[in-house]
C-alpha cells in the first residue's frame, strides 16, 4: 500500500553515481585508482551556487538522508528527522549534498566493489580510508557538481569529524562548519570499544581473514555482536532505563540461558538485521577511520595551531547523556577555536538519548542549527 | 626462585574443601543434590567465634582472595591489597573467610563437575544460580565452620549484592555488612553489556550449546571478546587515558587491520589469558546471577521494605568514576536504609579507576572499613 509522503519531507529521492576517474592519493600511502560516490541531494542549486549544505554521514550511515526511495519505502533516510522542508537543514533554502563514504557498501566504492588492478573484490584489501581521504573525496564530488564553496559542512559523530578536518584542509571551500556530538579524536576506552567490535568480527570463524565472499560465507555473528555493543554506547544510561528497564520479555524469568528481558531482545534483534545489511570489511574500516582521526597530531597536539587556517564559522554541539562522545569533548574543540580567536558558538543540548540524540528534531537544537545556518557568516568575506 | 613474601601478606596459603550431601534447594526451583565448597581462611577464629568476616566474590573472583598459594607464585589472591596483618581487613584482629562460589570454576561445584545424576559434567545443565542461592550455601558453610554470627559479611560489586543478601535473609547473623561499589539491582545498561558478552561466548561455533568439553574445544574467542568488553566497564575513561592515552604499540599507525594502539595489545592479552583459565558456563551463569539480582522485586519494588528485618550495620561504598555501577547505585540502597532507619554510614571515595577502584588500597578508603569493622556495632545487640 503506498504510503502518504508527509508535507515536511523532501518526498521520493533518486540517488546518483558520480564516476571519478583521476586517482586518489591516499593517507595510508595507497592510492584508489579510479572510484565512484553515490550521492542524494535534497532541494534546489540556487544561481549562484551559494546555498549548498554537505551532510557527512557516521559509522554505519549513507548517503540516503532523507526522504524516501519509493512510496513502498518503510523508512526515510537517517536524518529525515533533521532535513527537509522547514526542517533544522530547510531543503526550501538549501541544496543539501549527501553522499555514501568511500570504503562504504551503500554504493561507493568500497571493500565490496572490483579492484581493477586483480578484477576481484577489494575485500581486506581495499584500503583504510583516513577521514582526510574522505574529505578529499568530498571536495572533487564539490567540484563535479560545480560547487566552490559549501555554505555549511556538517556532521554528527564521525560525520562532524569529517567537517571539523574540512575547515583545516579547505578552508575557503566552506563558510560554516557544524560539528555535533564529536570530538577531536578518540579515547582509550572508545579505541577500546572500536576493538572490541573488530575482534568481534575478525575472529568469527567465518570472517575468512575479509575473504568471506570467496568462501561463500558472511561473518554475521561477529557483525551482529558488535553491532549489539555499538547500540549500547550509543543510547544513555537513562534512555535504556526508559525504553527498557528491567521489563522482562515473556513476564518471568527463565532461569536458561535464553532472553530474560526486553533489552536482550532488542539488542538481539539490532544486532541481526544490522549483520544482514552491512558489510564486516566496511565496518572495520569505519572504525579505523574513528580511531585514526587525530588532526592536531601533525601540529604538536595542538588543536588550536592546527585549526590555524581555518575561516569559517562554527557550530558546536553536545547532548548532556552522550557518554561515547561527552560535552567535554566537544568543549576540547569550542577551547582550541576560542584560543584562535575563531568565530564558534557552542551548546550544549540537555538530551536523554546519549549518543544518538543528533538524529532527533529536539527543537532547541533544531533551533540553533537552522538560526546558525541563516545568519550572515563572519568568519569568511564571501 | 623463591619470592620474599612482604610482611604485611597473610603468607602461604592452603585453600580447603568442605562437602555437603544435603541438597540445596534453589531459585530456580531446582535442587543441588550436594555440593563441595572451596574456601580459605586467613587469621585466627577467636574463642567465642565472634570475629569472622566472610568476603564474597565477584563475576571473575574466587576463593584465593589473599596470600600465595607456594613460594614460587607470582601473583597472591585477588584482594590482597586489603586484607592481611594491618590491612582494610585486619587479619591480626579477624577471622577472614573467602569461598568460591557455586557455579565456579576453582573448585566448588559448578559447570565443570560431575553430575550424580548422569555421571557426567554438568556443562550447560548446571542449575543458574541466584544471589540467594549462593547466600544460602555460604549460610551452611558457616555452620560447617561453627560460625552463628559473621562479624562482618564484605563484598564488591556482585560480592556487595551478596553481602545485602545477607542483610536481608540472615539478618541475626551478621553484625556489620559492607556493600561496595554495588547497586540494588542492575540497569538496562548493564544487563547489555552482560548480554553481549553471554552473546559473544554463546555464538563461537567452539561453544556446542555449551556442552564444549565433550568436543574437546573451548569457546576461548567468545570468552576473550567477553573479557575485553568485561574489562573496558571495569576502568574509567580517566584512568584508561592515563594508563593508555593515544600510544601507539609500534610507533606509527599501521594502515591495516593489526594492532596500532597499546590499549587494543592490552585488551587482547586480558581476553586471551582470561579465555585460558575461566570457565565459559560459569562465565554465563555469573552474568545471570548479576541480571537476576533485584532484592525489591519481591517487595513491590521497595527496597526499603524489603530491608525491613535487617539489624547489622551498613557500610556502603562508592567510587566517583565508577560508570559500570555508579555512585547514585550506591545511594539507592542508602536512601533505602536511610528511610528505614537502618544504621547506615555512606561513603563516595574520589578514585580515578573506575568500577575496579574496590580493588585498591585506597588510604580514605582503608580507614573507612577499618574504622567500620573496628566501632562497636549499634544495629544489632550482640
Amino acid at each position: 500500500m503506498p504510503r502518504d509522503i508527509p508535507a515536511d519531507s523532501v518526498g521520493i529521492v533518486t540517488p546518483n553515481l558520480a564516476s571519478f576517474e583521476q586517482p586518489l592519493p591516499l593517507r595510508s600511502g595507497r592510492s584508489l585508482p579510479r572510484y565512484d560516490l553515490m550521492y542524494e541531494t535534497y532541494g534546489e542549486l540556487n544561481a549562484d551556487k551559494s546555498n549548498a549544505i554537505l551532510i557527512c554521514h557516521a559509522l554505519s550511515g549513507h548517503h540516503h538522508a532523507a526522504g524516501y526511495h519509493s512510496e513502498q519505502d518503510d523508512k526515510p533516510g537517517w536524518w529525515d528527522a533533521c532535513i527537509g522542508p522547514g526542517k533544522a537543514i530547510d531543503t526550501q533554502r538549501y541544496f543539501v549534498v549527501s553522499l555514501n563514504n568511500l570504503g562504504g557498501c551503500h554504493g561507493s566504492t568500497g571493500p565490496t566493489s572490483i579492484d581493477p588492478e586483480t578484477g576481484e573484490r577489494y575485500g581486506p584489501n581495499f584500503p583504510i580510508m583516513a577521514v582526510r581521504d574522505w574529505v578529499k573525496s568530498q571536495a572533487r564530488l564539490a567540484d563535479y557538481l560545480g560547487i566552490d564553496c559549501w555554505h555549511a559542512v556538517v556532521g554528527g559523530s564521525l560525520g562532524g569529524m569529517q567537517a571539523l578536518r574540512w575547515s583545516i584542509d579547505y578552508p575557503a571551500r566552506l563558510k560554516k562548519c557544524v560539528v555535533i556530538a564529536s570530538a577531536p579524536k578518540l579515547t582509550a576506552q572508545n579505541i577500546g570499544f572500536n576493538e572490541v567490535a573488530r575482534q568481534a568480527i575478525t575472529s568469527d570463524p567465518d570472517f575468512h581473514q575479509g575473504y568471506y565472499y570467496q568462501h561463500n560465507t558472511l561473518p554475521k555473528r561477529g557483525l551482529s555482536l558488535a553491532r549489539m555493543l555499538g547500540h549500547i554506547t550509543y543510547l544513555s544510561d537513562d534512555s535504556m532505563r526508559d525504553k527498557f528497564g528491567r521489563d522482562l520479555k515473556t513476564g518471568k524469568l527463565s532461569f536458561d540461558y535464553g532472553v530474560d528481558f526486553e533489552v536482550e531482545s532488542y539488542l538481539r534483534y539490532q544486532g541481526e538485521i544490522f549483520s544482514d545489511k552491512f558489510d564486516a570489511n566496511s565496518y572495520l574500516l569505519m572504525t579505523k577511520a574513528l580511531d585514526y582521526f587525530d588532526p592536531a597530531a601533525d601540529h604538536g597536539d595542538d588543536l588550536s595551531r592546527c585549526l590555524n587556517q581555518s575561516q569559517c564559522d562554527f557550530l558546536v554541539v553536545s547532548f548532556s547523556t552522550d557518554w561515547r562522545f561527552n560535552p567535554s569533548r566537544s568543549k576540547e574543540i569550542v577551547d582550541a577555536l576560542v584560543r584562535g580567536q575563531k568565530s564558534v558558538s557552542y551548546l550544549e543540548i540537555d538530551a536523554p538519548q546519549g549518543h544518538d540524540a543528533f538524529l532527533f528534531p529536539i527543537p532547541e537544537y533544531v533551533g540553533i542549527v537552522s538560526g546558525f545556518l541563516a545568519k550572515p557568516s563572519q568568519g569568511l568575506s564571501s
